[in-house]
């Protein structure tokens, strides 16, 4: 498609702000762009999973620092907060009867511990959350209630909504219905012995309870083992045994790119830099760190900005978006920001282009939709929301601008360990960065206003 | 394609030995078999891991027996013999320098343990088996030895050759050299944290060391830190725990379709009923018994052969073949077989048909390629070998017939965790069944002679 797409440059340029003799860094990001792949590879063989709150999530800050003041970045900086953190100890899962077996098991962000000796316990089984909630108060007194709630694939993501719930919201539940212990098959669409951890959480005033994730074919498997068990209580034994590490230090890691006119609001580009601990975060989140400080190098390469874009790697999303939350209280009061767009659904290609843009300038969608239709991506028709990192933004009331990436395999590595360099296609982490540079490069050279509806 | 192939059903029954009015049952079973898949499906989800000689192999026999009694077998029964079995530990691989993180692992069978505390010590890298061998006597004293020797995807399997004396003799040759432990990159071709398990041996007069296998996408990772390190050791802390557990029984399994005619040399057909641990043994080898004992039964439904069929769920082929040597031992001297035939190499597709057969029946491979045409199996030029579990025809000097499947993605899933039901491809796993009901159709009411060469 590359080749096609250079002879579209012309189109493109007749609507930029840019200079049209200078190369387009689009274009050569699509074809040769290494920085984003040299930082994944980096970030993943250096410091490997990057738990919140943790000394490696620490590692990570540093390699990150040491990175973005080697590759062209200004202002570079840690900005340390304090977090409730959690790490995950022991975990087996053993069908003890009628047909002994071990799963593969992964403890959930935020469960309690069973102890060394384990909880031996009758599993109870719920095809969906609701079949859950519609448990009796008390039914589910001293067993294990397990949570299939299936989940597709979709390219957009969207059956996350309805399957995450399990993972959110499940154990709680089952708390709330005096259970010991809580298992849901792993919201994930893969068919590999690798669980999905992820957070979950208890309401207020239900004592958490030990909940993990079992393998989807382990899932498969516990639940055809009720189909044969012919009434026969089927029985688990569970051990996991994570402990509460009370409040870390963790902290986010900012660096820019100056514009011309550093009194004009920057454009704000954000990532998370921590990971769940069972994989490397190749997909969850590096990619998204690496695109757009791609991009943004690509833009200061293509020549220096009217505005400033600066980078933020924000720390403890995955066990509450801590790093978001930290960087909006301390900057929120400060320099508005003129847009803010996250990329945090791995590493594949981007189809789709959302806005929240208000009525200001009614040219700026049209540029932005004009510089990233060659490389695939047409207009949508939702209102941008932004991702989590990118709070600042909301709190703000600004501009939102989101570059939906492909999600159909997502789910496939989304918080196991399987999240590893490997899974990463070099030719769809390029385009993302030439859409991401595209879409900077408008963005950081517009002098009319950005704003939010 | 079972559509078409209806159409070439008087072609092939024009060659048949059998009634043309009955049901072609190769025919029936690639539309409608569900023996194969339930076979699979229950051993699964009702024993699991079976590895040899230890309490879950003997449940697996009893299933096996009760499953052969309960579907129209006779003369069914177990044969125990005593063999040396071994039992996996804890294990545990982390890089402790220079970039901290920890591996997935597994001990490969016949490891030594390195005890509770574990082995901390400087790793060694060897690209191939053949630089492991040129390494200076002595030379890895104290250290751990990272053999890579990368495998690639071949439909006829036959890159294991080239891949397997990693494992098969990679332990070895370090230990000779002085290493303390090794690991190696798994001996497969996926890219999930899923290692690759399997035996491993030492020559006469070497201790046993510690020896693991480390997943693909670990091992690729670990790679990447000797590329990164610039000259500093990357240190291992390697945790096996693996037990000895001497002298265990272990068993075969055996049943019968019986002939019209008992005293011709009856047709074997093999398997293994063990697996390794870490998966549950779905393709390696619960397709292999599942697929032998459906075409036993569609044959006998066909109605009863000239020859008895002899199905034998060979034990403990994994560790060394101890099922099939007892077997041979036992019946060697006894019944001579006519022709043996393993499946033992997934659920995949079948696409060539190899005979060693000699010049005393000319016209019986033109019939058994005839059987088999119209389900995309082709003849092939090899003179079959036969496999594992068909020690006894070899033994005996008998005819040997081997059905090739389609080994493609074998080696993704080849004595990892990811061995699951869910990896079975129903279509294909009826293609077996068909393929291997036409040829035994064929063999089991064949009046003229079956010999080898």
């Amino acid at each position: 498609m590359h080749k096609n797409a250079a002879a579209l440059v012309a189109l493109s340029l007749s609507v930029s702000t840019t200079a049209l003799a200078a190369p387009n860094h689009a274009d050569i990001a699509l074809d040769k762009d290494t920085i984003a792949w040299d930082f994944v590879e980096g970030i993943t063989t250096e410091v490997g999973p990057r738990l919140a709150g943790t000394e490696a999530e620490a590692r990570g800050r540093s390699w990150a620092r040491d990175w973005l003041n080697a590759n062209g970045f200004v202002n570079v900086a840690i900005e340390p907060y304090m977090m409730g953190s959690w790490m995950r100890g022991t975990e087996t899962a053993e069908i003890i009867a009628p047909f002994p077996q071990k799963f593969h098991v992964a403890a959930l962000g935020g469960s309690a511990s069973t102890g060394a000796e384990g909880i031996t316990a009758e599993v109870v089984y719920f095809k969906t959350v609701d079949d859950l909630r519609a448990a009796p108060a008390g039914s589910l007194q001293g067993k294990i209630a397990y949570i299939s709630h299936s989940m597709t694939r979709t390219q957009d993501g969207s059956q996350y909504g309805f399957a995450g719930p399990a993972r959110w919201v499940g154990a709680g539940i089952a708390a709330s219905k005096g259970a010991a212990a809580s298992i849901i098959k792993s919201v994930g669409t893969d068919s590999h012995r690798n669980p999905h951890t992820g957070g979950t959480s208890f309401p207020a005033g239900i004592a958490p309870i030990p909940a993990g994730a079992i393998s989807l074919p382990d899932a498969a498997n516990l639940e055809r083992m009720f189909a044969h068990s012919k009434g026969k209580p089927v029985t688990l034994k569970l051990v996991l045994t994570p402990t509460d590490l009370g409040q870390t230090e963790s902290g986010n890691v900012v660096g820019e790119i100056v514009g011309k006119d550093p009194s004009l609001p920057p454009v704000l580009l954000a990532c998370h830099l921590d990971s769940w601990d069972l994989g490397t975060g190749a997909i969850d989140n590096a990619a998204g760190c690496a695109i757009i400080s791609a991009a943004a190098r690509h833009v200061q390469m293509q020549g220096q900005p009217l505005r400033t874009v600066r980078v933020l790697f924000a720390g403890a999303e995955e066990t509450g978006l801590w790093g978001s939350k930290a960087y909006s209280a301390a900057h929120k009061d400060a320099q508005k920001m003129a847009v803010g767009i996250e990329s945090d659904f791995g590493a594949d290609r981007i189809w789709r282009m959302d806005t929240n843009f208000g009525a200001s300038n009614p040219d700026l969608v049209k540029k932005l939709a004009a510089a990233v239709a060659r490389f695939g991506v047409a207009p949508g028709t939702q209102i941008a929301t932004g991702g989590a990192d990118i709070n600042i933004v909301r709190d703000q009331g600004g501009a939102i601008l989101d570059l939906q990436q492909d999600g159909t395999r997502y789910f496939d590595l989304h918080h196991t360990p399987d999240d590893t360099l490997d899974k990463i296609d070099p030719a769809q982490l390029r385009q993302n960065v030439a859409v991401w540079t595209a879409v900077v490069n408008v963005l950081a050279n517009e002098a009319g206003p950005i704003d939010g509806k």
